[in-house]
């Protein structure tokens, strides 16, 4: 089943374990005539790459993209585009270990159930190596998006209790969790460290804002922008929750004052208590969504567990592992909003040809 | 585009506006000679119906389930399957006055915006009318499930600040708001009365579990199962976050207490800090689901807003409305999952079926 | 699964047996703002009908079709659209007798085989009248497209032996064998009431043609545009082949003569050997499709068969049968031709809604 | 659009240029645990390979097969498996000349038209070279399907007026028009070298046999398992017709005579007159498909045709082609019946795992 797909019309079909041959994605249905740089790919992959810092694993992959089709003359053609990436630091042996164990909070075990089968080095296809090719997929569409007004920025909000006041976006580049709040992704980095220096990790919260999407954009019963979203963002590893707007916290408001009131604000809005959705379909305000990212699966402390067998045994996952996945999840979740909007916007083209 | 429908194997497509002919679902997909109750759709459709108590609009529609196809002396034929409901308490007059009108929190601007021409009475496709489909197709995946474990229960775990503590499933079903706490229940019950009385709504929460499904379903990247059922979940209307497990309160965990320790327990779990899946595949466990409900966007409060040509106007939504949807969204919530739960279990058969 | 959709934009999916309460279809994904004339919906269904002259079934079936959701107003809502027409001369009786013999031609022995129960009253899903959803779906793609150009003709062009030398399309609807060639016609007509008279049916050839398809339309490599034409053509009931162009007449031709050569033509092309389409894309010419239609299954003349335990049994199937379905295959290979069409403008809209 | 993937279960997406860097296919949804043999795989490559035999163009390619994931100790994890071939023969500059000329017979108008851009290399996408993909995935579908019992074999069954009388399978792989009767073989081909040496080329039919599928795969309505074939063999470049048993032939038959009547037969079935499927599913029997094969497009011969700015010219397809294009269709078309053949496997494991 194409249960490695996302989208209906800008497809994007990722494959490739994480110690096997390559790991990268084929993009079909991308529009034709777009101009794409491979650079702007590339500097995507290294925002993902690991490596980048104190707070993030230390395996060494250059992840550099080559592009195998679909692109003449430095411009989409309208047929599928391959994106691939070499694996180069795979350490299969030090999987070899973990091969008869399920390590806790890892898909070992829900692999084995269904599949009856699995490749065991370095989670194979449950690694997080396997959003490389959604991120190169993402820097596509965000390419044709772009001209068309769409502009999507991500940031980590929370890790344990600390939490960003600011949403400074041009600040979160430039520190190691990639906080839109330069004081509290200093108090985030002394979390994450003090977490691996306790052989453990901590969870926290991503937020992205997509801007300057038109009104109009998203389905309204069962393909719902936001449920589209809320698909795309449960689908990246390790996150366990999705809101849009106030989300949870709009449980405790009244409709007088969850509704956004309309007079003369940007599009008609004065508030966005909504998200910058209604009724599944874009208002034409700020998209805003918050994920919530579980603690990093594999910890160097010792844990409790099992083996294939069922029999009770001790753990500790050595190797070279996120402390917190936060900063790595950013280039993520902001690739699968630029899937979700590019769908988007062919969906409302194919009805509405008319006026986009 | 096929936008309205849920689900490749077990596919769900609704049909019809608040205040058309009738509204329902075409069910495709249905594996052949499983027995069918009537009787058991019906009863779902009256967990869902308006004017069941104070706390629900007072509508009234019988909403008798009308089967037109794809059963045959009381079995699944494997053949579409024709659910249809007939509209009766159809007041469009109530609407012609919002015609010109966009209301704050509805999707009458964004529908606007989309198709440029709208069905303004009753919210046309966007009135949660829409569910009834769902919930009718839903109650047949329950029936295909049971003999094969799968047990869907759900209820309102909180409304504006009031929380449940406890998770008693058979007295969600005793009281109005269908809460899993009796005592929690009388406060929510207060809680949203109030609100009517000052022309308001109220929002919550509802938590839907999943028992006895299998370890092994859902699929490992762009299909996980958490994926599936938040798709599902923010195709409700009115919904604005969902979680699964911990959720966002995982984030103030490490990873030592969030990952699943094995041993001796259920399916060899002896925490469920994940909520029943890894990886985007059951684990065996209880799958736990929390969904943030927002205020009724139809409150009969004034408020500020603009018609069609974007000028300034004052609203007051009259009519019969419900002032906290949860008790209503309980049976979709539980219909959308049970339309999950079946796609993954047909799916899972597809790949394996030697061990299913 | 939802084998009963035709079409991933325009997405049409019938529901309904042959002696069940109603059979139709939903349409989900016609773009908004069309004016939709219910009439024309009833006029393409008229030429569906039983019952209409001397060489169809004598069923009398009204096939009144009623829209219940998806237009306002006389207008596409860009909302689900529910055809349905009530079945009214469903003579289950006459089908008693047939519930434990597999009739010869007919998929009486296959549903047994795929679903282990079927519904044997008047064939049940596996009924011609399964097309009835289709032409009404088909008769909406017209609508939508006529403004944009196309513009489809079909008719008989070969009944056994006797084959059609003119095309002269206004005739077509004028004789009760719908063959674009008046002498032809009557000669058809004689074989066929020829067979009718001794118990038995023929075969024939139906032609459809596109004119008016603007160059680009249809999908490069695994959805080209014949291969979907195909893929509808041979979704209809009876239908045994389908050929584009010159077809299997073009294995004889050479290179030199096949390749339409370009020159001062419509569009370019001085000949239309190809039948309007190359690479699975429009060219801009006629596109020119015949299907094989076999004779019809039904026949009273006495047969040799098995009953479902495998023991044989002869079979004389009595009741009110076409002695030859080309007539009421024209209308519903319009309809399908009209469907992929509409599809295939849609994704190009999609694709490059700056030209479209 | 993924209008490059085949298959909704075991789906296949092609991706490549003919001139580009690599030719390949994604395989999503084949079930885990399967043994694949690589060097199977290559050798349904080598069949489909130029420069096979006097009769095949001589652009020298190995071809050589490199699955980059999805395969774990020799055999399927249920993961996407990623095949590739790396180009090397790619003479582009060839193609320089043809950058402004619309070749007669080719998809270079149409690509234009559809896209407003493209890759004039080799024919880009529209090269036969695209098949390489399907053909290295339907070698994986053979593989799984083998043990179930379907057994797939094909040949070419007319060149010109040159028709096979025999049907000796074994025979079709030792001669070089894969003709599965040795004397008519031996006719095509000097049929074949006359056409080259007046630098034309020649069409053909092709006949697929399906055997060992079990009855009951397909399914009934919009996605019949001849429909699956007929839209599977028209996706195929230069096929322009598809029959299903008797075919177009049947046209001149009578009910009497088309109706396969059934008794102590294999499966039941006395003759096989509808090709082994009834109602869209499979009777048990042989499934016997043909399909018309069109000369192929590049000749040497002067043409007449335009240029992209509408002008006339003329012109002489220089390089290395294939006169008849029927025995490398042989294995394309064999690849595709595996995959329509894997897909009703699946779909039908979904509906009834009890009996699968």
């Amino acid at each position: 089943m194409s249960s490695s797909t996302f989208g209906r019309l800008f497809s994007v079909t990722t494959f490739g374990e994480s110690h096997g041959e390559a790991v990268g994605a084929i993009v079909d249905g991308a529009p034709p005539g777009h101009a794409i740089s491979v650079e702007a790919i590339q500097y995507q992959l290294d925002r993902r790459r690991p490596g980048q810092s104190a707070v993030t694993t230390q395996r060494k992959e250059s992840d550099t993209i080559h592009v195998l089709s679909g692109l003449f003359e430095g411009k989409t053609t309208g047929t599928p585009i391959c994106l691939i990436a070499y694996n180069e630091d795979a350490r299969s042996q030090d999987y070899e270990k973990l091969k008869q164990v399920y390590r806790p909070g890892h898909a070992d075990m829900t692999y084995a159930a269904k599949y009856g089968i699995r490749d065991y080095r370095g989670s194979g296809r449950a690694s997080g190596r396997e959003t490389l090719g959604r991120v190169a997929a993402g820097a596509i569409a965000r390419q044709i998006l772009a001209p068309l007004g769409p502009d999507i920025v991500a940031g980590t909000v929370q890790v344990a209790d600390v939490r960003a006041d600011q949403r400074d976006w041009a600040e979160a580049e430039k520190n190691s969790v990639r906080c839109p709040d330069k004081s509290a992704a200093a108090d985030m980095e002394k979390v994450i460290l003090a977490a691996r220096e306790d052989h453990d990790s901590v969870g926290g919260v991503v937020e992205i804002v997509a801007r300057g999407v038109p009104a109009g954009w998203g389905d309204p019963t069962m393909e719902k922008l936001d449920a589209e979203i809320a698909r795309a963002m449960l689908s990246i590893p390790a996150i366990k929750g999705v809101e849009i707007g106030d989300g949870f916290a709009g449980a405790l408001l009244r409709g007088s004052q969850s509704n956004d009131a309309m007079g003369a604000g940007p599009g008609g809005f004065l508030t966005n208590h909504q998200g910058g959705i209604l009724g599944g379909i874009s208002t034409g305000q700020d998209i805003v969504v918050r994920i919530a990212v579980k603690p990093a699966s594999s910890i160097a402390k010792a844990q409790q567990t099992v083996d294939v067998s069922g029999q009770p045994v001790e753990i500790k996952i050595e190797g070279r592992h996120d402390p917190c996945i936060c900063p790595r999840v950013v280039p993520v979740a902001e690739a699968m909003m630029a899937l979700v909007l590019v769908n988007a916007w062919l969906r409302q083209r194919a009805l509405r040809g008319d006026v986009y």
